[in-house]
Order: C-alpha cells, then sequence, then structure tokens
C-alpha cells in the first residue's frame, strides 16, 4: 500500500484539567499535535501507512513528540536541529466561555527549516498522496518556499496533493498576507478544506455576498483548475459545550450535503478540522467514486473526535462507520 | 427485619478517568460491581439488611470487592475458590460516542461455582426475599442449574422471588440459547424486570410486532403464573451524555405508566437497570398496596443513578423521595 | 483611585473532584471563599483596588485562606483570633441530582469578632465603597451588632454602600429572625441584591401573592429611602447542569430587565450571585448613568461564573464586555 | 470467639498528597482513624470480631467514617448526634522537617457522649476485652467520667481490660491534670502501653532520672495491682524520614526487649503506637504464655505499619510473622 | 544494522499509585511490560533495532500494549488472538514490607501460541541476535516447545542467542520440573544470564554449598559448550527501599567483578534483571573484546532502571555512561 | 520596615509527578520561581517586605507567576512586555539517577529588558537592600547593562547589596566570558555567595590549587574592597535523594563553620542555593553582630529546604529556629 505523507509543525499542547482555567492550574495535561500531525496519526488509526515529516529539538520534548507519533504506528521523519518544541497552552471553555490558546510557538526547532534541507524525493517515493496546510507557510516566508519546493516535488512525481486552508488571521505575521502567497502553493492541489468566508483573505478569489458554496467553489475551481474537490465544515447553534455540525463537498459537479449531527457535550474539539480531513482523504482514497459516502465518513469522523481529550481523533474506521450507520452512543457497547 | 438475599458475580471493573478512552488511559479508576451486587448494595443504602452470595480469589482483589460490600453495610457470603476475579473495562461514552465494555470476565472464581456448594436453607432462614438476574445463568450450564438449585429452594421457604432477565446476547456462548435456560428460572419469580423485545429470545413467549406490553406481559403471566408484577424501563432520545427515562408495570390487571426523567447531563450510567430493580423491590416491600409509588420510586432512583459514578446507585431514599416531590436539581441544598 | 471595601467571613470549601459524592470522597479539592471574598476577588480581577476585612486563626489554614486573596491582589486586613477557620462541604450535583452543602462552620474564627475590635475609621479612610451580606449578620447578635457598627462609621464617612441579603434559613438560629435584623442594617445601603420572596421575611415589608418586582421594590425604596438601585437575579429551566439566567434592576423609576442566557454545561454555580454582586458594584461604578450597561454586564459576570470552578468569577472585563457583545462560546479565542 | 470493644473518637484525617505542606494543598487526601479507631480496624484486619463505640454527627462525613470502619468488617455501635466529626489536618515530614498535626477537633459528636448514654452491659455481652485510650479522657471531664463507666462495667463483666496512655500535653485543656484523673482509670487495667517519662505526669507515680524501665514499671504494678503487663515502644536515631524501632515488656518478673528494626523510608508514622497495641493484644490472646512472641509480633507489626499510608495498619497476620520470620522488604513477593 | 529479536509475552501491570496497598487503591497507575518486552525496549532506547514477537488480544489492551512498543521504535510483531491479555497486580513495598505481586495471566492470548503458528525464518532473516527468557517455557508444555522451535531456526540462521534464566517456582505448574525443560532450550544459547543457586533447579548441574560462582559457572559451560559468557545480579543489604548492587561476568577464563552501587532510594525494582539483560547484550555488542566495559555497563543500567518508574529502563546510553565515568546523582544537570 | 528589593526573571517550571522522567510525563505539575524570586519569596515569609522587579508577558502565564508573588505578600514591579514567559523542564532525580533541567528560556519578556525602562530611584526609595544574581547578567550584554544601572542607583542611594555568583556555564552565550562582566557588578555588592571553584572563572581572582576558603575570600575582599561577607555552601556525600549539608562565612577576619546536616531523603533540591540565600539576608539583618546565628539561620533554612516540593522555601523563622535548636523531624508536632 502506497502511503500519505503530511508535513508540518508538531506542538506541545498544555491544558489545565477539568476544565479549570489556566490561571487556575497547578497542572497541565501534555497532548502533542497541531493540525498535520493529527491528520498522520488520524490516517494511521485507520490504518494507512503514513509518513510524517517535521523538525524537532534534539531534547526530551522532542523524543516525546516522535514518540507519540510512533505509538500511532506513524513513521516521523524528524531533523532535530533547532531550540525547541513550539508550544501551546490550551484552556477548555464551557456553555458560554470560549475555549482560549495561547501560542508560544516562535522559535521553535520548526521554524527552522529551509529549502534544501529535506530530499523530498526520497520520502515521496513509496508515497500517492502529500498533504499539507495553511499553517505551515502563515510561519515564515521561508516556511512558505519549503512548502512550494515540497509542492513542485510532489507534483512532478504525480502525487494527490490535499490542503487544509487553515486560516488563522493571529499567525500571518511575517509581512506577507495570506493571499499573496497562498494561491501559488494552492494551485498544486487535488482536495482542499476552507470556507467560502475564506475566500479572498486567503485565495484571492473576489465573493459576493449572497454567494453560496456552489458559485465560490466553482470560482475557486476556475482559480485552481488542478482542484478535484473542495469541502467545507459548518458549525451550528454553538457555544463551547455543544453544537451542530455537518459538510459539504463540491466536485466541480455537484453540492453534497452531509447529515447534521448535535453534539451535546463536547469533551474537546481541538483537532475537530484535521478529523474531518483525514475523514475526507480516507474516504476520497476508499471510494473514490462514491463522494456522498466520502463525505458522510468525513463528518461522522468529525462527530466523533468532539468526544475525544486531545489533538487526535481516535475514533476507528468500524466506529465511523457505526455512526453513519445511526448507531449514536444511547446504548452501550458490550 | 427479614433479610434479602441476592446472588451473582462480583466483578472489578477498571475505567479511565475524565472520558479518556481505554487506549489513552494511563490509570484506571477502580469499582467493584455486576448486576445483582449493585442490587444488594442499593437496596442496603436504603436501609433494607441485605445478604449477597458470590465466590471470589484468595487474594487482594477478592478482599477488595468484599470491603467494598461491607461499607455498604452488605453482608457478603462469599466462597473463597477459584483463581481470579472477574474484569471488566469500561470506558465511558461522550455525545455521539457510545460507551463501551471489554469483558474480561472468563475463568472467575464465580464461574467455578457449583451445585451443592451453597448452603441455601441456612441463607434463607431469615430471609423474606431473593433476587437474582439473567447474567448468572447465561455464564454457563453449571451456574445455571446452581439458579435453579437457589430457586427451588427459596421458593420451597416461600420467600419473594425477583429476577432482571438482564439479555446480554455477547454473553450467552455455551451452547444453549437463553429461551432454552430462562423459562425453567423464571417460572418461580414474583416480579420481573423486562422488555417486551425480549419475550421470544429470553422467555420462549412469542409476541406479534404490532403487540404493546399490555398484551406481551399479560402473555408472559399466563406462561409463568406465579408472576405479580412485570416492570420495564423505557430510554429515549438517547445519546451517550443524555436521554429521558421512564418505565411501566404490569399488575396482571393495569398497565401503570411512570413520570418521565429528562437526564441532560449523563455521569455515568452501567447501574441504570440495577438502580431501578432496587428500586422497586423497595417500592413493593414498602408500598404493597400502591403501584403507581412504588414504580415512580424506582424510576426516580433510576434517574438519580444517571448522577453517580460507578456501578451502584448512591441515592437514598429521602434524596428518591424528594426528586419524586417535584425538587430538581436546579437548587443547591444547604 | 478609592477603595471598596468588604467585610465578611472566609471559608474552606472541599468538595470531591469529578462530580463524585461526599460519600464517595478519597480526596477533596480545596477552595476558599464566602459570599463577601468573593465579591472581593472579582472587583480586584476586574480592576479595582479592594480591601476585605475578616477574622482567620493562627494555623496553616488561615494563612492559606489570606494567601489566595492575596494572590487576586486584595488586601486582606484579618485579625488573628480564634480557633478555627469555618468550611463547608460542597458536593457538586448532576442533571436531577442537586448540589449539596454541608455547613461546619460554627465556632469559627470570625464567629469571635466582636464590636470594638475593628478600626473602621482607619480602613474607610481611603475608601468610596462598602460591601456586606446578610451572611455576616446571620451567625450571631454580636456579628449583627458588629455589622451596625461598621454601617454607622460608613455611613458617616460618606461611602457607597451595597448589600446582598443572601438570605439562608438555615442560618439564622440565634433567637432572632431575619426581620428583626436585617432591616435596621439595610437601612443605610445604597445597592441592594435580593429578590421579592424575601421582602416579608428578611426586610418587613409586606407583599401581596401578585406583587411584580416594580411594586415590590418601590415598596422597599418606601421602607429604606437611601436605597438607590435594587437587582434581583432570575434562574429558569433550572437543573443542576442548566439553567437559564436573567437579571433585574429597579432603580427608582425603571424595571430594567437583562437578556437572558442559557448555561447548558454548568461546571460549579457557587459563587454565582457574588459574581453578579461585583459585576453590578463594577457596573453601577463604571457606568453610573446607564444602569442598563451597568445591568448587563453583571449578567454576563454571573453567566460566565457558571463555567468557572471555586467560588470566584475569574472572567475579566474583557472576557465580560465580549460575551455582551454576542460572543459565545463557539470558537475557540487564538 | 469472643469480641473486642474499642471506644473512642473517629476523626477525618486531611493530608495534601505528595508530601506537600499544608499552605501548599490545592487538595487533600482523606483518612478516618484515631488512636482507638485504628487499634479496632486492626484487630479485625487480624481476624478478631471487633466492635467500636463511638459517636458521629448525621451527615456524610459521619457515615463515610463508619462505612470505613465497616469495610474492615468492624461493627460501628455509634450514637448519631452533635453537629459535626473532628478533624484533624496533617501535613507529612521528610528528613528534618518534622510532620504537622493541625487539630480542628473541637465540638464534636464526640464530645457531646455522657455517661448513661451508651448501654454497656449490652455492649459487652459477648466481649473478652476491652480497650480505651488516654485521648478520651484528655478532652473533658465528661468524658473521662464516662470512660470510668464503661470500665467499671467492663471490671464488673470480667473483660480484660488494655489501655495505651497516650499523652499529649496540648490536649488536657479543661483543668484538670492527666495524673488527676489516670490513676483511677488505669487501676481497672491488665494491660498497659505507656513509657516510663509518663510515670510522674501521667499516673502519679514518682521516678529517679536513672530508674530504668525494670523498676519504673515495677512501680506501676504496685500502683495499679490489677496491671499484668506493661508494654513501651522504644523510637531511635529518628528523622521525618528514617528511625530505628524496638519494645519491651515488662510481665512483673522479666522485662523482655524485642528485636529491632530500622526502618529507613518512612510512608506514614500516624498510628505506629496503634499498631503496636493492636499487635500486643492480638500477640497476648494468641500466645498468652509466650511474651517474647506477643511482643515480637507487636513490634514487627508496627515496623510495617511505617510503610502505610492512613491512620491504620494494613499488614496481616501472615506478613507480620513473615517478618518476624527474617523475610525483609529485599524481595518483591511473587 | 541487524537486529535484535526478543519473544515473549507482553503484560499489563496495575499499581496503586505512591505506595498504597492493593486493597486500598481507588487507582490503578497503567505499564506494560515483561521480561522480553523489557529488554526489547531498553535496547531500542540505547539505539538498536528490535522486533518483538508475542501475540495480544483483538481489543484496546492488545492494542496499547503494541503501541507502547511502537512508542519505543520497537518494531512488534503480534499474532492477534486469544481472548485476553495477562496482567499482573503490583504492589510496591517500602522499607521492611516487600513488594508483591499477584499474577492474573492464565488463559491469556500468548498463551494460545502453538508450534507452526509463528514463521521464524522471516522473522530472523535480517536479525542478528536472539534474545528469550525462562518465563516463557514455564507457562506450559506447548510454549516451552515454542521456544525450541525458535532456537532451533535461531541457531540453524547463526543468530547470536542470550536467555535469562528468569527462574520463578509459583509459574512452573504444568507437571515439569525446570530442570526437565530448560537444558534443552540452554544448550543453544551464547549468554546466560543465572544465579548459582538455580544451577540444579534450573539446569540439572550439580552444585556444592561452597562452590563459588567460577567453579559453578566453569561447570555450566561444560553442560553447554556453546555458551561464551555467563552474567550474574547480586543483590546485598536489601530492602524494599535501599540495596547495593553489583554483578559478575565468567567468560570461560576469568570472572570478572563490578564496580558496587548503592541505591538509597529505590523507586521501582520491577524490570532490574530486565535492564542488566539489555545492558549486556548492548555491552558485548558494542565492546565484543572488553568483557569488563560491557559488564560494567549493564550493572550501571540496572542501577539506574532502580529509579525509573514501570517496568523498562529508560535511561539512555549517555546516562549510563555518565553514571559509569563516576557522575552520581548529586548534581542537577542543567 | 524598610524593604528589600530583588530583581531578575521568573521562569514557569513544568515537572512530572511522583518522579516520572520527563519522556514519561503525562501531566506536569506547576511551579514559578527562579533565583531572585525565591529569595524574593523565601524573605517574604521570613516577614520582611519585599519588592521583585521582573518583566512578564500580557497572557496568563505572566498573571500566574505575578499571582503567585502577591501569594507570598511580595509586591511585584512587572514590566508587561514580550511574548513569552521563560520555561524550565524539571525532572527530579532518585538516587543514583541526577535531576535534570531542561531550560526553554531564550526570547522571554525578561530578556527584552534594557537600561532605562525601569525607575530605579523610585523603587529603591523605602528600601534597605538590594539583591541580584549573576543569572541575569549571563543572560545577554543588555541584561548586564541594567544590572549595572540598578547596582549604581542602588550604591548612590546607600543600599545593602548581595549577590548569589549562581554561575551557570552553560548560560553564557553571548559572548562574554563570566570574568568580562561580573567583577564590575560585584564590586557593589556587601555580601557575597559563592565558592572559590569560581575564583578564576567568575571574578578573575586567581587561585592555587591549595588555597582554602580563608586564602581565596581574602582575595576577594582585596579584589572587591566594599565586600563585608562572603558566604558559601558545602554538599558532601552527595546523590540525588540524600546529601550531607554545611556552608561557611568569611567576613574579612575569620571564617566561621556552620553545623553540618545530614539530609536523608530530598524531596526537591531546586531552589536550596537561594533559601540560603534568603537565610543569610534575613540573618545579617536580624542578627548583624553574630555572625554564626546568621550562617546557623541560613544553613538551617537550606536544610528545609530540600523537604519542600517546588523552587520557593516555606520554612517560618520559628521551624527554622526549631531546628537550630535542635529539633529534628523524629516527631509530629502536634
Amino acid at each position: 500500500m502506497k502511503k500519505v505523507v503530511t508535513f508540518g509543525e508538531i506542538l506541545l499542547r498544555l491544558s489545565p484539567p477539568s476544565h479549570l482555567r489556566l490561571t487556575q492550574a497547578t497542572s497541565f495535561d501534555l497532548y502533542f499535535g497541531c493540525a498535520e500531525a493529527n491528520v498522520a496519526a488520524s490516517l494511521s488509526k485507520f490504518g494507512l501507512p503514513v509518513k510524517f515529516i517535521t523538525a524537532v529539538p534534539s531534547n526530551e520534548l522532542g523524543e516525546s513528540s516522535l514518540s507519540m507519533l510512533r505509538s500511532f504506528a506513524v513513521e516521523p521523519i524528524a531533523l532535530t536541529q533547532g531550540k525547541r518544541l513550539g508550544i501551546y497552552y490550551f484552556e477548555q471553555g464551557a456553555s458560554e466561555r470560549p475555549g482560549k490558546v495561547v501560542y508560544d510557538r516562535e522559535d521553535s526547532s520548526f521554524s527552522t527549516l529551509r529549502k534544501g534541507m529535506i530530499d523530498w524525493e526520497t520520502i515521496f517515493k513509496d508515497a500517492e498522496w502529500f498533504h499539507w496546510s495553511g499553517i505551515t507557510p502563515s510561519l515564515s516566508l521561508e516556511l512558505a518556499e519549503l512548502c512550494e519546493e515540497a509542492l513542485l516535488v510532489a507534483s512532478r512525481m504525480g502525487l494527490t496533493i490535499s490542503a487544509d486552508l487553515n486560516y488563522r488571521p493571529t499567525l500571518w505575521r511575517y509581512g506577507k498576507k495570506a493571499n499573496e502567497i497562498m494561491p501559488n502553493l494552492v494551485k498544486h492541489c487535488d482536495l482542499l478544506l476552507g470556507g467560502i468566508d475564506e475566500s479572498e483573505k486567503v485565495l484571492g478569489v473576489p465573493k459576493n455576498d449572497s454567494d453560496g458554496e456552489d458559485i465560490v467553489f466553482a470560482n475557486w475551481m476556475k482559480a485552481f483548475p488542478k482542484l478535484k474537490n473542495i469541502v467545507s465544515t459548518h458549525r451550528m447553534d454553538a457555544n463551547a459545550s455543544s453544537n451542530g455540525i455537518s459538510a459539504s463537498l463540491w466536485n466541480g459537479k455537484n453540492l453534497l450535503n452531509s447529515r447534521r449531527y448535535n453534539i451535546s457535550h463536547i469533551i474537546d474539539r481541538i483537532g475537530a478540522g484535521d478529523a474531518f480531513m483525514a475523514g475526507i482523504i480516507y474516504g476520497l482514497i476508499t471510494w473514490p467514486e462514491d463522494h456522498q459516502t466520502a463525505l458522510e465518513f468525513a463528518v461522522a469522523a468529525t462527530c466523533l473526535k468532539h468526544s475525544i481529550s486531545g489533538d487526535i481523533n481516535l475514533a476507528t474506521v468500524n466506529e465511523i462507520k457505526a455512526l453513519m450507520g445511526g448507531a449514536g452512543g444511547g446504548r452501550v457497547s458490550r
């Protein structure tokens, strides 16, 4: 089986237990993760062979982040350089109090990566899919250039390429706007996860207020003709403890809509988008002709992620299929 | 006051804390319990004198299971034999992710019990009530025969007899179907907890799809003429974090229906049926002529159980009566 | 900036973790707080300079209670006398199971305070506001007299005075009824938090069953002409895990009503009233002419308190304003 | 088998985990125990039938203290009266930092006991041994009188009587000195645990500085002719983490000395004396003619207690015998 | 680099935290490990490529045991069969109280392995070393036969073979004595870890009481001429919290003795022998001509293991070399 | 009472609980502290009024670090600037395994401080003592210049000045050697804590191998004539769990030596030097003419610190005096 390659930073997450606020914490629970690493681990949990490309420092934190990936049977390919593992502090929200992320990720080992450091040809040799996200090019121009380097090689070697736009305004701080950088990268993609609100800011594709997903995504496909599928998730009636969730897929012809799930007791919403991303990658690999099933798999995956602590979706293919098949949580499985 | 005797296995339950999945656990919380033990502890908490008949290994786990029962003022009568205490691993569910039980209960001390090992005459001498459940005969033919032995003595000595059908298909694995074994045991019962879906599979009583509880339970009474009351619980709009609950009672004449409770934040649903069972036993002993009150007591008991960690209902008679009387959880009791 | 002075007892709170019942606890989480201390800490968190007047024993528990206050930048002025810090045990409720407080606060250091022990003139010298609550005079006649002593000095020195009626029937046990004591204290107040059900029992102001807040609060203003604002909170559709909350303010002319919040996942409801009290004090200091904004600030403050463990509201002014401005918890703040 | 009756207070102990100081605690571990309760539980763990006489409040803390005793198969006979369970806060020491107890036990339910409240005749009917300690008469004159009442009945009914002097100067605060009260109680005893330093202060028996145990204990026997055995423990080279321990027994003829144990890693030293007391009671019942063996059993019991968290010795008879027989902790028992 | 292959069972270990006894536990800490798995993980931590051959059940516990191995970069090759993962409960000792293991490992997945199920040729293809221990053949005749099967293939394919005798009398219960089985397996070994007390009982080699290691080990080499090195560890002045440790190596010519380490504060002694075993394998691979250095490496490795929680030695090659070079724990490494 | 001012960085410390290694951690315990902050908190605990000058980021971690200081009644004066709070990960050692610090403190808020940012005149107005340490000038040239700025003002305003050399080679990385920077700062000091090994490397004062403290410290006084006292601590027979400790003081005439303490069970050795520093500052303020008593106080303070978790010495003046007076930890204080 050919491999999925994902590329990105892995962060240490520090969270107070039991819904305590950051200023109340006398201990932090540890997790490791970040967008692309979460996708990697989830895909491996689904049974696909996965490599994760990153950089970590030569200390115990770097070592632990790789151990975590290995425990999921992900194969980490990590340059050991730089001085620190990036951190984010995460405070769980509840009801009307939003969750809160405090980033402390600057000057990380990952941020020291540059073009020419990674042997993409070797990495992609036994691979069929390459996944990246908008986090990496948001961090520095050098990382944006490294992304492009990877994308050029992956394109040339014929891999399917996917990206999650993952637009976080607070991260784009090196003097370039997202839409000055991202179009040049997105043009290599076959599959994109994003929302229509990001059309202009991230992709530079203008959008009228009244345009729906069908119109906007059609415009994206025009702007980036390599795109084959565009997916999007929708959160409704949300507070920090509950929301509805659904998703849509535009395949160039139709806008498919998924079932809606109501999530009444959110355990951890971090990584919900990454769970969806892994779900749609798995779905499109498994049911290449059945976009609706792929979409339903992805949205059921993200639904289950909300019930799982940490950044990574631990739901298995069987559990996701059971939820798709109508099984809710009302009965204990014995 | 005459005693209630319950008979069954007691298991060690191992659960990850804080809604973690089993594969995430770095520690397990310990509880001890299982169907009949949970009924015993709850009845003792209600103030009834209770004996619990079982077998445990001669090690710390066996000892701890008996200490737990003693802490509830239950009198355990336990043969010390066999090599291990049965275990079940329990993963709490949340929202659309169902809870999950992984059994590791084979070859337990309890499974080594045989006819002739237990002195039922002495045990029943000061007792008025005997309770068992369908778990025990599901484990082995020998345990089914031991059940029958107990039931014959209890019947002869005039005890009131109750059973919870507790039908779990994955447990019946020794070559007999439930409906080859259970009718011969249920025929001794005065009180039964079960659902109409189990009519054919467990009791061998045929049922048409359109038959309601009144018809099915009337048929059960025909098949098992000693039965005086049949009770059933109903879960509605359920996911792993919330559901509605109500119950019904057929006394041979009327089908009584209870109030419905909406439970919006389930802490632990394990043992909810046992809490109901203890509630209806206590209710029928306390209000033998007032079936509606007995039923309301039982359903309020199971409602409160959902808010309590562990297998055992810790609600007191006063707390249950307060809920029956309309007090919800909206106000802190000072 | 002139200071806010609050006066009252500080208690040790002992709570089982993870929704366990008191009888299940193998450990207790520690918090310190009580009505007026909670108001003090919240006001200091809002940025106001605050003193808290109390008495504690000369031991580690007394010391820790003051350290907690200092950690909030509250200046504690504490007589060190008496033999113990009062305690309350708190069991979190869930769904239909109410939370439960077991008091063990008698014979505390605070209860040994008497008139003449505290130098109110010095304390009030740099202050503009004095806050007390009905808890203190409920504890003993001597403490009621001490309250009056403080109120006379504060009135004479021209401080704005506020009180929370905080009526708890189980506390009034020294032979006086609340309405024999409270009117003589309330008459010094400019701002009062109370509910119309307390009109006769606490303030001795008769009330017809059909009287609404406008009528009752107008009568209170007649009885206590110094009053400028009366506020009240309303809890709706409540169980131990969720409720709605809103509030009203009577300023002698209009009855203003706040927005209603639905709280779907209560983390800790203790101190919700104190969070409101701090909110309205801050609101009236900040927006003295804009009662609606002051009220909305106070009700948003109490809404957020329900999501925070412990007695004290840790919400900041910015967080409260964000909620007032429409931000719910549905999106993680990064 | 006839029963051992012990009588005394049971306290809630609150301790910070992991050697934290009291002022650092964000949680407390819960234990229940106190001198005579610890003896009761240890004797029951040794297999003797035991009753424990006490008083507790009608709340969850009282209930939990009795559940703990029941979990050890001790039969608690508890009057439910008064308003609170006494508390002691315990800070574990380490190396040169001593452990620290902060008492908060005044006004407890136990302190409300009076002569005439307890039916000693019924309690002693099936008993052979009565144990008490000097803690109880130190608390109040009324409790000293209650002790005497119990001792008169026990003496009349022919029970063997033992006492632990347990002299704690900080407790004798009601206006009587220990040696005004204790001699009148000790005169009923057959077995006494005490140290020669307590001769004058507790028993009123004068002692020269140079007198050894043989001389002092012989004088005690003269003063209290009912005494048959006097035992004493000796701690050597002690800091909070390690010490040596040995013991002696005077039987009226010989001063027997035990083996010395070196304890290099103390887990919890609270209850070490109670573990010895239970050991010597068990020893003298089991080997009435072999005082040396009884003494060795008792000192091995107290040695093992130092390795066990909480007030109560959890060592079994077999474990103690193994240590007496030379087995140290150097090898894991499989 | 050629691989090391180890073969054996992996167990779930459940331990109470904080030196609590098993009967006190309200939670268990989870670890996975057992003799050969511990050797595998330690060797991988040293940087060698390692495969571990075993069998696990198809459930979360089996999955977690493999995740743990993968987190160490060990490659698990596990048959998924049978119904349960074996368990051992471990109670930490302290001072004079010995640690205690309660086994619950019967009927495990590993016990269902049989000859012919494992493709040893493929497994050994890229390997240079095979390690097994006396635990496996002690469990059943079938497992002893499977061991022999593996040894025959490994011998034929020219691997270096090592074994730890690991003699535990309580495990040999299937009707064969150790010395009826082990000689036939040991004869394939190049390296053996054992003690002279096991000479007759395990290897069937007679020994006089006065024979030292040089004589006994020379006899072993006569009996098993393939043996090149025999190593042995010695524990001195031991209790559960502290001991001395040293080791010796017989290479057919000389008896080399290691430095002695005094361990004053044992954190966890489980796996100390496995840490030594991994150390000597690494040592002999790294310094094939320098037996003294290999031995010093192994004994320093086991010394450090005593300071590490869990079954597995987490010490790195650099840390072990630092200890060999004289660095003790007296200075914090910054 | 005039104030003590200390100046330095405050770090977040993250430590695995229960002696786990960093790579085993699933949670971290939080502490805040660093050299000068530890001195500040300890002095405040001793009853002196203390200010602490630092810089922190505008986020929850910065806020919590100040709350911690306030909880000790230290007055923090903190510039809010820069982007992160520095971190150090700390792994507790045990026996022969050394403790380990992993620094992640670069680019912290404190590192953004520059000359001219702090109003030293105002800060020193009500102060009598200024304390700094060699950590600050080791971090950057800008911080060394800021140190000098503070020292010049403090000298001019007549404050007593103390420093702890705190030489950590791994920190001096900005291109200057310690002895190029430190002499220019140390020349302002009245009191110095250092060791003779640092003479050349830190102070540039040559030292012969055979020179004892009397010779070396006399040379220091020649080089830095403002010095009045030089103190030094000595650790003996050390591993990570136990060591001896003593100290010496050179006052220009005599070399005073302290008592030696043996610490057999180290809880936390971080901050031991800071505890000594606070002790000697307090000692010299309290007993300015009795250097021996001041020294004994300081060494007893550091002895007790080893028994306390976290960076800060929580020992009180009374506890330290009790230890000086001969009380060890062998007896529980009740």
